[in-house]
């Protein structure tokens, strides 16, 4: 059976070394304007079917009311770029990205769960993606879970910082909750979080730590990868 | 007059502060498969004519045989971001981007000097575009140079690393060249080295480093910035 691509190794090597490397860049095409945009990531795990080691899948996520929600199910075809300083390593990886929502959010009706291979054999292992939403949502921190009830991102702060203060600035786990109003306010953050699943296709590898410098063009073809050396 | 912007001003003092923070993402269309590119770029420095000192420039720079260059030729709306670990500050910046190569080549003759405003104002005091690419590229080290004299990035390397341990990997200075094979390789690296300059329109700046985080939405305006105090 085949074994997770080298990249891949490579990839959860530097970020378990130093979780700094765990910051990623999404790019993806507005298509009203045709610009492309780009933000900043945290990647959260890699995913894989039982059949399929060599296809693991990138997972992170989202506020359901950002841009790119919408961006990424207009147009799924989408770009991250890892840069990891510590080793000077670029990961550029091109893949399908799948915006997945709570169940009752309109959005959850176009979840495609076969768009990938990788994504296709873990729907037919069973994974259950309302259990990997909510186990992800609660282990993040208070803090970031505070994120998810406030007012769309991006809009006009109305009342400016001050209006800001009010916001709660840290949630507790579901276990620790222990008032009706806290557990309303934890169920409003969890209904705006989403996650953005990554099916790669293709890997551009760049190692800039060693001489001569080597760049290595990952393809995925028939579940494996093929790798070609390219210049750098 | 107008003083730089409040987003440029923090973004030098980061990048002053921590060479780190220099390196950034660039995202582009391939307008030919309509998916977003992205990769890791350097900061290299910001320009303004005298005039407009609001109207900051980015510039950095790539090897012209890249897919990037023609990317930003055929659309140059672009959008970078900048990661600021050390201040958990992310800089989102949209643009114009253009791109400019020595004179001989054949991309020269689409570059529009007034594609901006920033630009123009440079333009119309007289900047040269050459000089400034032949300082930029003589001010890097010896061993970047040396990455712009060899087969074109990203095509497949014949030979493997093997060959690649017989390219110059290192390069002098014009004024330390000794001799006439030496700027030979020089004049080769040099011609393949082309600025890629940024005229920002739009500026999305989020403090996360801050309580309750800030987030501040930048529109350039008739050679002003507007700031809007948004969701973050």
């Amino acid at each position: 059976m085949a074994l997770a691509p080298r990249w891949k190794s490579a990839l959860a090597k530097a970020i378990e070394k130093d979780g700094k490397a765990a910051v990623f860049q999404l790019a993806s095409i507005d298509s009203a304007t045709n610009t492309p945009r780009v933000r900043s990531h945290i990647h959260r795990e890699f995913i894989s079917a039982q059949a399929t080691p060599s296809l693991p899948i990138l997972v992170t996520t989202t506020d359901i009311r950002t841009p790119k929600a919408a961006q990424i199910l207009s147009n799924p075809t989408i770009e991250t770029v890892f840069w990891v300083e510590a080793n000077q390593e670029q990961y550029r990886i091109i893949g399908n990205a799948s915006v997945i929502p709570t169940p009752l959010h309109p959005y959850h009706a176009q979840f495609d769960p076969f768009r990938g291979p990788a994504l296709t054999a873990l729907e037919r292992e069973g994974i259950d993606w309302e259990a990997k939403r909510t186990q992800i949502f609660d282990s993040m921190s208070g803090h970031m879970k505070a994120s998810w009830c406030r007012p769309p991102p991006g809009i006009k702060l109305e009342g400016g910082y001050e209006e800001a203060k009010k916001w709660p600035q840290k949630l507790p786990t579901f276990s620790d909750v222990e008032s009706e109003e806290d557990k309303n306010i934890l169920e409003l953050a969890l209904s705006n979080f989403a996650l953005v699943v990554i099916d790669p296709f293709e890997v551009d590898f760049v190692e800039l730590g060693i001489v001569p410098n080597q760049r290595t063009k990952f393809t995925r073809q028939e579940g494996n990868w093929v790798e070609e050396i390219v210049v750098p």
